[in-house]
């Protein structure tokens, strides 16, 4: 009897993720990933910091080659390998390269075809000097524009992670930068509070940011000159649009699979689909929110990992489970870190609570200890029962990692009093004796209702 | 009908956040802080730093002067009182200042007077240039001290934190250091695995380590001259003792109250001691111990703050308990944090567990990222319940947070399971799309039995 043979389409995180994870418990599986572009499994979200470093390879984001995955890993990884159609009834994925189409069979079939740029229909969208930054091949196109010294003024229309990454990225090599966006809340969504930090450190560093203003399109020669807005027009010879990202489902859609939340592929735990012997993972697929406790669209690189290897690791008949996320987000800026965690109030009277929000402002180190940096913190809460439903953070270190604090807070379903008690480590070169998570956690007790 | 009158024993960290506390929830009780040193509300963990540099004053330490403690907040503070002793029938306190001794009356009654060091009968202790670092009073002298120049020679005796700490301050301030310690554990009780690492960072700045080291005594004319050991003598001008502390119980246990753990003062939830009216909190006072469900002699900054906070409040009618401690501790050892939560090994076992470790080293930041550190995870688990009972690790940074991430996960009785399932945030700068603690997490999963 032949091997069973499984069929991954898709090669980043989540893909790569669950062709290893099979490999490693069913080594006799015959496992084969198809992957659009030139470069499997690499860090998506390191392509802002490689574009920093004119000296640094792009490939330099590679984990882990085509050639080793064959080699130490056994994975039969086809890259430039466009997939064309599942056809789930006949159990064959027809795919594409240079040389031709062709057909090949699968027994199990995981889909990690990811996301996409959802870029707004602006004329001028076509002109060279307009990018979107989503794979390593769009790094690569910028960078190497990047390398004309005569680019000077560039323009990122949107202020999510992707934005605000590459403002800062953009301003260290030297560009004079715009950001546009179209709300205040920056990070999209955030609280006010939160959004003034970020806004003022843009400014700081000399972004000039315009939020309420509407991009209507793109203007130039060969390459863009300008950008229009329904405020008038601002120069450019480089615009980044950044203004968020679907799914990937077509193939899925097309192939009769039922589509989730958000319109992504809807999986159960198991990170099955409603087809036989097929899994989605990744950005593609539904990701279980466990304080919604329903699922939605929430692209992460943690989650495309972790997914991706549960649905390995059921591929090879494992039984695990995804426990969810609580759409935890962290994105440098300047020299701020800001980030959330868990439900923004809008989100928590949408699931029925009634949230209260505490917010302090307080040091990362102790008041003696030189080099410390300021720290907001912001929870909020649901004032009848006092069960922590969300954080939001911005601060000059030490922010990330007090978010996780707060995850694990969430996951554990905790009250603020419960945070509040937690012993958390103390020395003064790395907090101050009360926490900056215990003060607003103490703030947060005296909110409840 | 006079007011109330509270009696707090000892002005540091337990002692004024009693007394903070129990005026901002009863403005009429009359509060009296008795403090025998010249100095209250001061951040005893900074003095290594503040001695590190020669050009800050040392009462830079103080958080709050005793006169802004008078005058914003209604608080009696008498420095340079020492309370001589305890009348519980009489319900009233025995001070001595230089003019004299008195009697002050309480209706109830905190008593916060720390720990002191527990200093072997070493000869020549009483040496100049021989000290311990627990006071302010003790920083000023050893700052005093190192301001001559022809101190080139230090010796530093313990290597718990304060040991710790202090090789690296007097290094950082040009001093040749030794540090000579009886097991080769480093901070004492730590795995090999964790002790072999700073161990290595303390060589690689160039204190000279000595394990399984006995001191005997020290030698020489006006001031220290040479430290004998069972192993020969070492030059030496500088001598600090950091061979650990005992809970300071002199007042409480001449008063009849109960002792409890360690030697410390029992007191309940509420940290009330066995004497009517009569609180206890700080390092005097036990910490119940969550994880090992009871009490022990765990002295912290942290602790201190939270039990008085907690005391001053029941003092003032508020019902409040105090939830525990798991016992976290951090250090700044050079360029490495070194820290643990939880239980080791063979507290485990005396718990009743059955243990299995899971370490892991793992970078601090995405691969592709500059300026990531190395970084050691090592879980402890109970192999038949998967259940989480400690961690310790060492790394170049982001160790504290990352400690309390384990923190929360100890407090919520998590399994390993439960913790490798954390939606922890991500972000090229501030981690690995796997953080460490996932990667450790991860493989403790694979260590049950």
């Amino acid at each position: 009897m032949s091997s069973e043979r499984l069929v991954v389409v898709g090669g980043v995180a989540a893909g790569m993720s669950a062709a290893s994870q099979v490999k490693r418990r069913s080594p006799e599986t015959e496992v084969i990933v198809f992957e659009k572009g030139p470069w499997v499994s690499y860090g998506a979200c390191g392509m802002p910091y490689n574009i920093q470093d004119p000296k640094r390879a792009i490939d330099d984001l590679v984990v882990i080659t085509p050639e080793r995955f064959r080699s130490e890993r056994g994975i039969d990884v086809r890259t430039r390998t466009e997939v064309l159609e599942l056809d789930l009834a006949k159990r064959i994925v027809v795919v594409r390269r240079t040389d031709g189409e062709s057909r090949v069979e699968f027994d199990k079939l995981v889909i990690a075809t990811g996301c996409r740029p959802q870029i707004p229909a602006f004329s001028g969208v076509e002109l060279e000097g307009v990018f979107s930054l989503h794979t390593l091949m769009d790094a690569e196109r910028i960078k190497r524009y990047l390398n004309d010294s005569s680019i000077r003024r560039a323009v990122v229309v949107g202020g999510g992670h992707i934005g605000l990454e590459m403002a800062d990225v953009l301003t260290a090599r030297g560009l004079s930068v715009s950001l546009l966006k179209r709300s205040a809340s920056l990070p999209p969504g955030y609280p006010e509070e939160i959004s003034a930090i970020v806004r003022e450190e843009l400014t700081r560093y000399g972004v000039q940011l315009e939020t309420g203003v509407k991009v209507l399109g793109f203007e130039g020669d060969t390459r863009v000159r300008k950008v229009k807005t329904d405020r008038g027009s601002l120069d450019a010879d480089f615009v980044l649009v950044a203004t968020g990202v679907r799914p990937e489902v077509t193939l899925a859609e097309q192939a009769g699979i039922k589509l989730g939340a958000g319109g992504t592929i809807a999986v159960d735990a198991s990170m099955a689909t409603s087809a036989e012997g097929v899994f989605a993972a990744g950005d593609c697929a539904e990701a279980y929110h466990a304080l919604l406790g329903k699922s939605a669209f929430i692209p992460r690189g943690t989650t495309a990992n972790k997914q991706g290897k549960i649905a390995g690791a059921n591929v090879a008949g494992a039984g695990q489970s995804f426990r969810g996320v609580m759409g935890t987000s962290v994105t440098k800026v300047f020299g701020l870190a800001v980030g959330h965690t868990g439900l923004m109030e809008d989100q928590t009277r949408q699931a029925g609570f009634d949230p209260a929000a505490a917010m302090i402002k307080a040091r990362t180190r102790a008041h003696a200890y030189p080099g410390a940096k300021d720290i907001a913190v912001r929870l909020v809460l649901d004032k009848g029962s006092g069960k922590l439903l969300g954080a939001q953070m911005a601060g000059g270190e030490g922010v990330a990692k007090r978010l996780d604090v707060i995850v694990a807070a969430l996951q554990a379903g905790w009250t603020v009093e419960d945070l509040a008690a937690l012993d958390m480590s103390y020395a003064p070169p790395f907090a101050p004796v009360w926490d900056p998570v215990l003060v607003a956690a103490n703030i947060a007790c005296k909110k409840r209702s």
